[in-house]
């Protein structure tokens, strides 16, 4: 079997992925293939991964390439984890900086693209997400014709709006996934509830996503919940600035909505918990959530020196052969655990290898009643040789959460593929015309003007005609 | 046949109806009974249409009440045009005004009941159109026991969200009228087109319809509107604050929507046009529209004046039966002019007495695709003594107007309702911490809790458990 990962030079996850493959001995004998254009952090990932995977002892094999039509050709998986980024920059994270810096300087706190039911930082580029887009699409065209029938698991954001135009503008095989549904182990650890015991489904749209349905030892567990915010939440505090799933601003969406909002869907209220700081810091707790000018370029910083942490390894490695990974840096270079990434578990089921409950991005048709079925939504899904089976919706989503958070979020999406589509900057007026933060139709058009005219956004200055 | 019309004390509308009744020999017998709450207006209109019709020569009865069960009990066709208030005022629109004081004190112009894509002054009341929904529902109650098998013909706003509410949660018989695609006529005249020859449809929702056919002598006509857009609109000049078909602000929707607003649609568009009195100026010419600061208690003042004169009048008649009505006001009281209004249109089509084409507002059920079945859309149809039957929409409305008008504008019906039905005051908070003048949570409450302590307000205030 070949798996192709577009953007493997992203060291850590594709570090975590190929050690779930190496930990998988149905997929042993299984070719690795590493695309990146960034050379230096492909080449890193690279020595590392094989390395890694010597030390555990699995029998893959690797290649590597910065050129997507070779990587890809002939591979019956294509995980695209890549964040794209015009040239002249170190990585994405700066270029979003940046582009958040102008934002503010126009009156737009955390940028223009931080938006109602879409304030994860990062999340788009510019309203349409162009490069992201972009190369979705050329994946998509490079899949057609040189590896038609694999499947494409897109990891890297926008997940909703990559998952939901792939499905729209090709018939390729695409599946959308992310780790987020993994708030409910925090959910149930909060509550101290067996998590074996716990029957539940989340549903909605990526980073949109609520627990409909919550039974212990087949009780319905909201009481639970109630209960834990009459008598635990006042005592509640982060540990860390992700930690948000039992936040204020999440119980006060939770008694809004009727269900509770789970992992990315927390950050992803509206301006009420996110006005500035300190807003953010009394719904989100002493650190403010991740998506602020505090806590965000923090992590970037983090993420720069992990990444750089990983390339003196790599050279260390090369140098010498000795060197244990799994001594050094065993959280992450470890035997038996699996990373909670889902793609591997994906990979087995659909060919056959076992069943896998999974929470995909999957066309709704008729999955989730009142959202149209064309729309890709985030549902649990049963997986086997035959193919993808959401799970029946039990009990629906509240109507609340249709009207006020899915309909909204999903036009959004709609919003930025035909930016995307149309090519038409018009549109990007129009999105932030309906902003919040918007005063006047001056103020759109600065803003736009100075972030299109940096010298790093050429390639969408051309692609809208600006 | 008997004909009810709630609300009858409006007397310049009840005059039209009762005239256009008069004018139409398939009505001759008919009983109209004329309803309201507001004793002295009732008497004017009733002592007024009386003589009219005498004058006209017209076989009609009539009947008098201010009980709402007394009036409907046994009608065949019930219009609703009622403009329902709280004690303590003169009027609804005395109401209004203090709203709207209260809401600009707190950062919102115009009031909170504006807001994108519902810009039509005095549309909603507090953001639910509580009194209104009440009222309708009130009647829809009164039917199902006093007149079973009747039609109501709601006219009163919200019409749009009054209409979905009946269709959602009664089973009777109603449809929503609007005069608002008359703006059809003011863009063939502007464009020197001779009505007859022009093969037009509208259809959206009500007060968002948009031009989707439009062919004049068998051709596409919107090259003549982008003619003289670019030969002529440069040297247009609002006739009055309610001339603004073919304003800047209706040409640039058109521009980005690919089709042209029609009636109050041009209205209804985004704070792009409207931040301010003087950005509506630019956008909608010298007055700025009719919904601002100077126009709008302007024309509430006019139809004060219009009142007290109509009343006046009466008074006069009923001292003086020799006055001739058609003397003293003939625009309104003629003898052949129908108002253009469609009631009587629909009464006798769906009565079997001559097939029309008329623009309603039903349910949509596949009229309109991308829209759910259950919205009531506003859309041309063919009414006969077997019912309504939608034209097909051809060609279909542009996908920009369905995702950034369309849904919109139907998301605000949905919390409208939402609210009304819940009786929930955090549905009211929502939907403000959305609106884009909103800059604080805390002042969503303060303009709410300054809105609802009004005296005037005690039953929306009971409603809501406030």
């Amino acid at each position: 079997m070949k798996i192709a990962i577009v953007g493997a030079g992203s060291i850590r996850f594709s570090l975590q992925i190929i050690g779930d493959i190496a930990k998988t001995p149905e997929l042993s004998g299984s070719l690795i293939s590493m695309i990146d254009v960034h050379e230096e952090r492909l080449n890193a990932s690279y020595i590392l991964a094989k390395k890694y995977v010597e030390e555990i002892g699995a029998d893959l094999r690797f290649e590597k390439t910065k050129r997507l039509e070779e990587g890809i050709e002939g591979a019956d998986f294509i995980i695209n984890t890549a964040l794209p980024f015009p040239e002249g920059h170190e990585d994405g994270f700066i270029k979003y900086d940046i582009v958040t810096q102008i934002g503010e300087k126009h009156g737009y706190y955390r940028g223009i693209d931080s938006q109602e039911l879409n304030m994860v930082s990062t999340y788009t580029y510019v309203l349409i997400s162009y490069y992201d887009l972009k190369l979705a699409i050329d994946i998509a065209k490079a899949m057609k014709k040189y590896a038609p029938s694999s499947w494409l698991l897109q990891t890297a954001n926008p997940v909703f709006e990559i998952t939901q135009l792939l499905n729209r503008l090709t018939d390729i095989n695409v599946v959308g996934i992310c780790h987020g549904f993994h708030g409910v182990y925090e959910v149930f650890n909060s509550l101290r509830l067996d998590p074996k015991e716990v029957d539940w489904q989340v549903a909605g749209v990526n980073h949109g996503i609520f627990l409909n349905r919550f039974l212990y030892r087949g009780k319905n567990a909201y009481p639970l919940l109630d209960e834990w915010i009459e008598k635990e939440s006042q005592n509640w505090e982060p540990k860390n600035p992700w930690d948000l799933q039992m936040s204020p601003a999440v119980m006060d969406m939770y008694k809004f909505y009727g269900m509770l909002p789970i992992g990315d869907a927390c950050r992803n209220g509206t301006w009420k918990y996110n006005y500035n700081l300190e807003t953010k810091k009394k719904w989100y707790g002493k650190f403010g959530g991740i998506d602020n000018e505090i806590e965000r370029p923090k992590f970037h910083e983090e993420l720069r020196k992990g990444r750089k942490r990983m390339i003196e390894i790599a050279k260390e490695v090369e140098k010498d052969k000795s060197i244990k990974l799994m001594e050094i840096w065993p959280e992450l270079f470890n035997k038996d655990k699996l990373s909670g990434e889902q793609h591997i578990h994906f990979i087995k089921s659909i060919t056959g290898k076992g069943k896998s409950r999974l929470i995909l991005n999957i066309p709704n048709r008729g999955t989730l009643s009142g959202i149209p079925d064309d729309v890709v939504v985030e549902v649990p899904v049963w997986v086997d040789e035959t193919g993808i089976k959401p799970e029946k919706i039990e009990p629906d989503l509240t109507h609340r959460i249709k009207i006020f958070y899915l309909m909204p979020r999903i036009l959004r999406m709609e919003w930025a593929l035909e930016g995307f589509i149309s090519k038409d900057i018009k549109v990007l007026e129009e999105i932030l015309v309906r902003d919040p933060r918007t005063k006047s139709y001056e103020q759109v058009l600065a803003v736009l003007d100075e972030i299109l005219t940096q010298p790093f956004n050429k390639e969408l200055r051309e692609y809208l005609n600006y």
